[in-house]
């Protein structure tokens, strides 16, 4: 223990067990060593650490994280969390010199830096696996552009869509997602180390400095903030959260389009489990459990949040409940992103089912598009059509096969080229602004998210 | 893999990571080896497995189990799930005649009895824990009986109380958790093992003689229902929550009342940490991590029902998330209980600072009901104490030195026995209808809650 | 304001604002009245008021409840609550005799009883609404015995299963929360009036004649508990989030089934919506709201959990947020049920497409169940079903045209007797264990589920 | 109803009112109008509507709008949403013409650009607000220059800091919120409009141009996910969730400091309340409701990202659920913003009390850099001054009045100069480095804030 010459007792065995973490946050050890070697150079520099102590110190921590990475590293009893155990070990190594390398160091602010190393690293991990996804979904839409599918609402066949147009809706959900990713880095990588407890440093730290060395844009710049501050936790749970309530859409959809009555997608076996029982099983697993993980993920936002709420200023011990909830996200979703990758590129379109599937009903606002074209303002031409279709439907007939005639009885504007609108392609074609269904406007979206995705990645 | 015969190809390592449950549901073993064998039994009751069968699958059934007991359980990559790991070690020892076990019966209703009969074995472990918080609230409550000090709403000091009504009104909320988790054991206590993949038990299963024998109370009435019923594991997180807030409330009072300010408690060190930076800190770390792992329940509750809104009916992997947040709260709960008892039993009340924090005002609605009996009705004799109050901190006196002529300048009823009135003592006697503050309706309440606890117990 | 006295300054009006509680908590008004007359009865029983006055204070009270219920109540600035606002109108009419109403009680313990009060009445309500959906359920059920429809698991064909098995399967979910609603019901019937503000009633209050004349089943046995006692509150929020994931699950199944692509079943044109573009559409808007409004409600549990987290002891006026929570719950569930009764009642059900839908790979279990009978274990006979199926899907065929010479290759116990197998009534039949989806297992589970409803109303 | 045409029954009473959000929708009517203004421009551009008929449009526009603002507007029971009574009213007002507006817009493109204008309002008016409070903060803390507190960590007494300390390191906290805000708003100026129901413009819409005039930075890409898109309402809800935790963290430390035992502060009568029992009582009701609203707003987030979970592409009508939330916490926002920055602005500052709280023992950790500076290591200094607290508490003596001798007794390094580190001044003023808690270092941070300031307020 690092605090004992005040107490003279010791916890109970109950107490110690509450109180560990050393089982999660033993995966901090890298950036908790970085961030130790980063501060002993930093005290060199205002004196507090001669330069042999230095070179001393900075071996021995080269020598734990090798223990760590090799996995020989012995923890002990005693090691309540990871800064301990690295402390602890290092004393062993390099003996009281070891001592020196807190000086003017709290757990406080070390914990944070640690947390905020890790993420920052974690969160440049995480941007090309979400990356690839977004280029599978363009790479897909590319080679889909001539798939015409039932567009749907209240999922009922509402308009005739390109299947390539539903595959960028998601690109766009993800590329705001590494928008905000990218923003929220940037109140991540702030430096608390410095804070202290919560009062500041008293040997004149050069923290810019400090900052700069381990990757910092910004140094924290109150104390006492700094110690309590977990919003870029919580922001990056707000992030993950919402990443995972789009990954649950693109998921719902493809159960639903690869149930046997919709048949639009295969899911490749790679990515399907099996019954135990029923043998002509094939489920999409891989999707229902990114769906479900989406429970996870918002249930960890909320925890921390409440966690944080009322908390009083400065440290509290509640905030090591920061740390398994940010990790859990973490590999949630690097489990996750690979999968539905993986899934959306052997994903088996089934565009014969599609185009069955089209229902000349889907062609009814291109009906009323017409009556529009013709003068007649578009809510009456929508009670018109309305009626057209109630007509085709007691007569159990496709608008297609609805004699021109029965058009006329409802509004006397329906005339021969009326043909010319109930085609689906043209439908397609005719929703050609920005932002439309239109081949020609998908391929300008695909052309502009190919730009910005040069222009993410050269960013960083 | 169970399910491998309509299958070509291979799950990818990633599907296979992110589908993989080994890692935490390998904690159902004795639960899922406690199942299969009254299975087994029941298959050999109608016909399904000769006498000899039954015994070398149970003989297989017990060498499992022992593997696992003793650590020596080998897992394979194809492990997915305990049930899988446990069916494919079976087989190796007994061979085919492991396929039997299988007949029927679906990793659907598997799991989920498995998971009951589990959470029944824990909800039995949590529930004298928490009766010994309770006790241990019975008993500090019983040996302070003499204790008067500043009861708070608001945290203003409102009126003077016992301490050990303060300790009973959490024996109060804990008893109701107890009464809850008694109500939810009856709904955890039915047999889903009999409903298939969800359509039921094509070979006259008898399902009663099944759950009697497994301990269940009741089968589950409707198959379909029955693969897919999680509400066991909400309520069980809905009970932990509040429980939880229960606790998180209880921690927050004494973390108040152990800063240096109220200095009413002092936590012992057992359950206490200090300062890797400040070697004169003392810090309430158990009572900190039990009001933080509050985010950590409330979270997994969340999270259950979002991963359980909008699934269609039966079966769907999503539910494969049900188990780490129940196995996660249980545990929370295992590791805070026995540290919030400790702290308790442990806690060393400052009486005195107790005694000299009753300042004269907590009296103020002892004067209203002093004039009340002289015939004031109660909002008018608020309003006049209200004038005392202000005229006694205008003169900078507490009620006790505001001299007699200043009350009757404000009202005339004010009179020679108002004395009596002013003491700690009266006021908190004369709470004495039931569940108030007065020593003789604290024991009379007392006395309920031992009689409480031993019913609860015999109950059992 | 009934506190001023010792104030010498007024609320901002920005505080005067956040204060305000009177424009929701005034549906409280006749719980609150009816709170008021009982306790003025107890004064009156313990000589603190006399006949007359209780006379004139019940008389008084009635009047503004007339007031309230003509919709002539005639709010003031002041009245920051229903407790504030009521009582300064009993003195308009009464005078300051209206001032000995609150002898001994305070708002704390006043406010909670009305809240408890009005949760009771609000719990009696819904509970038929809920039979009213439970006997919808049955009737359709027993309406509906020889429909079979493919059931789903993973939203992939499994096993046929009758049309009303899926609908009993929901009974039994809403007869859980029934029995839950109950239970809770139990615990929501406690009186905490007699707590006062915190430390309990100082002349003698019976509040055991108050309870049983206001129609609680017990007294809080703990006046600081009491008073900050939400457990029930808590208890019905949690309640009603499981009740509304059910809802979600229901509307789920239901508006999946309503697809152009599934065509099960029809919503009536009642319960649904057009579009304001497309005249085509019948969209099923009543069950997506259902759905929806699960956000809502588990956000209301969620929300009111936090504001419980770590309050300290007794009343702290963060309680006041549990009445907005609750009466939206109330609110929603009353909006809900007579819909989704509604939506039941009229559902059109295609029995034609779902028999078209039952492919034969939904027999696939049957034929392992057919070599198990034949003596092939289970696990061995999924793999050779397995294999069958693998088959048949090569050759392009479905399992009854694929010819016996074909199973015979795969495993030589298939015979003649196969096509008795491959028959979709006699699937259904076969899982005629208790809970199975055979008809006669239907019926019994219908009897049942119509005893237990004249149970539970019989019990009330 | 706008959709009419193919229906032939109406709606239940019982689905009127659960599909109505006229009821709480209505307060977008002036952003409707806006929007819908604007759009007639765009079809005048485009040539669907003439340009005397754009004047009639605006003109019948303007007047629907002077009925609402007047509060003369009169809702039909057929009114199920603001877009139908606005459109209802204008074909009121101008006849078929109005029928024209409609033309390729659907409500579902209509809805969320009305939000996004709403909502877009609503964030600048709250920017100003919370920059309000920050501005108290920054002055309060140029006032409290000279006043020294005890700073805590764990609510124990940890070192000495200004108070101007604490009150900044809420700045830093709401200027993260402020830079959250802004980067939000740049996702929720985006228009849908043009979107159509999920397809896209039929007409050729700009909608380049028709963003420029409502202000929109740019347009959706995507007409599909256009129509879907709530992440800027779940962006806004997070966002306000983590400003309330803020809020909620300033409160819990201002209600503990407020409290008698602390005495730190007082909370002015304006933002008080009294209590309807007790006559001494000033309650915090002004922080406490603020607390407790942090489990409303949380709870919104989690009901939005539930709503949204594994919903299908495009529009559903679980979508109507975004709006209570969003309204309902931006009410709460203005709410709570003028109070707390008064509560502030008026609170009381007992820097007496604060001085006599200084205890000596939050000088232990200047007393281990005392032996740093003389060459003892930390860790070990840490040590030694845990046993001068201990031998001082085993004397019952402060560490100032323990005499050197007992001092050395522990470690010879202590010397004469000793009592040059036993002072709160100095302690206080060492910690100079940036962030730290020292005068000068605060004076630096309160120019940087004051900068930013101007900045933010000068870039809108």
């Amino acid at each position: 223990m690092l605090w004992g010459g005040r107490f003279e007792s010791l916890p109970t065995e109950a107490m110690r067990r509450l109180n560990d973490s050393f089982a999660f946050d033993r995966r901090l050890y890298a950036t908790d060593i970085e961030a130790s070697i980063a501060y002993a150079r930093a005290l060199a520099r205002i004196g507090l650490i001669a330069c042999e102590e230095l070179l001393q110190i900075t071996a021995g921590l080269e020598q734990v994280r090798a223990e760590f990475d090799a996995g020989t590293f012995r923890a002990q009893p005693d090691d309540e969390d990871i800064h301990t155990a690295i402390e602890r070990r290092l004393a062993e190594l390099i003996g009281p010199l070891a001592g020196k390398l807190h000086t003017g160091r709290s757990r406080n602010d070390q914990v944070t830096t640690d947390l905020r190393l890790y993420l920052l690293d974690e969160m440049d991990a995480l941007k090309p696996r979400l990356a690839e996804l977004q280029l599978t979904l363009i790479e897909k839409a590319e080679a889909s552009l001539d798939i015409i599918m039932p567009g749907y609402t209240h999922l009922q066949p509402a308009q005739p869509v390109l299947f390539s147009h539903w595959l960028m809706s998601y690109f766009w959900k993800f590329q705001r997602d590494q928008q905000r990713l990218a923003q929220i880095a940037s109140r991540v990588a702030v430096l608390p180390l410095g804070a202290g407890a919560l009062a500041g440093h008293p040997f004149g730290l050069d923290r810019r400095a400090l900052a700069v060395e381990l990757g910092f844009s910004a140094v924290a710049e109150n104390s006492m903030d700094a110690v309590s501050d977990r919003d870029y936790a919580v922001e990056f749970l707000a992030w993950a959260a919402l990443l995972q309530v789009h990954l649950s859409n693109l998921a719902e959809d493809l159960i639903v389009w690869a149930s046997h009555e919709f048949g639009f997608v295969e899911i490749a076996e790679a990515y399907s489990s099996g019954s135990s029982l029923m043998p002509q099983k094939k489920n999409p697993d891989s999707l229902e459990l990114i769906r479900g993980k989406t429970g996870r993920v918002i249930g960890h936002l909320t925890g921390l949040l409440i966690t944080l709420k009322a908390l009083p200023s400065t440290y509290n011990k509640d905030l090591q409940e920061d740390k398994e909830a940010t990790f859990d996200v973490i590999d949630t979703l690097h489990l996750e992103l690979p999968v539905i990758t993986g899934v959306i590129r052997t994903l088996k379109v089934n565009a014969a089912r599609m185009a069955e599937a089209l229902d000349d009903a889907l062609l009814a606002t291109d009906l009323c598009d017409y009556l529009v074209r013709k003068g007649v303002p578009f809510r009456q031409s929508h009670y018109w059509v309305g009626q057209v279709v109630r007509r085709a439907a007691q007569q159990g007939v496709s608008l297609r096969e609805l004699p021109l005639v029965e058009y006329q009885a409802v509004h006397p504007a329906f005339a021969d080229d009326l043909t010319t609108v109930l085609d689906f392609q043209r439908s397609v074609a005719a929703r050609d602004t920005e932002g439309g269904t239109a081949p020609s406007a998908l391929r300008a979206q695909i052309e502009r998210a190919r730009e910005l995705m040069i222009q993410t990645n050269s960013n960083h």
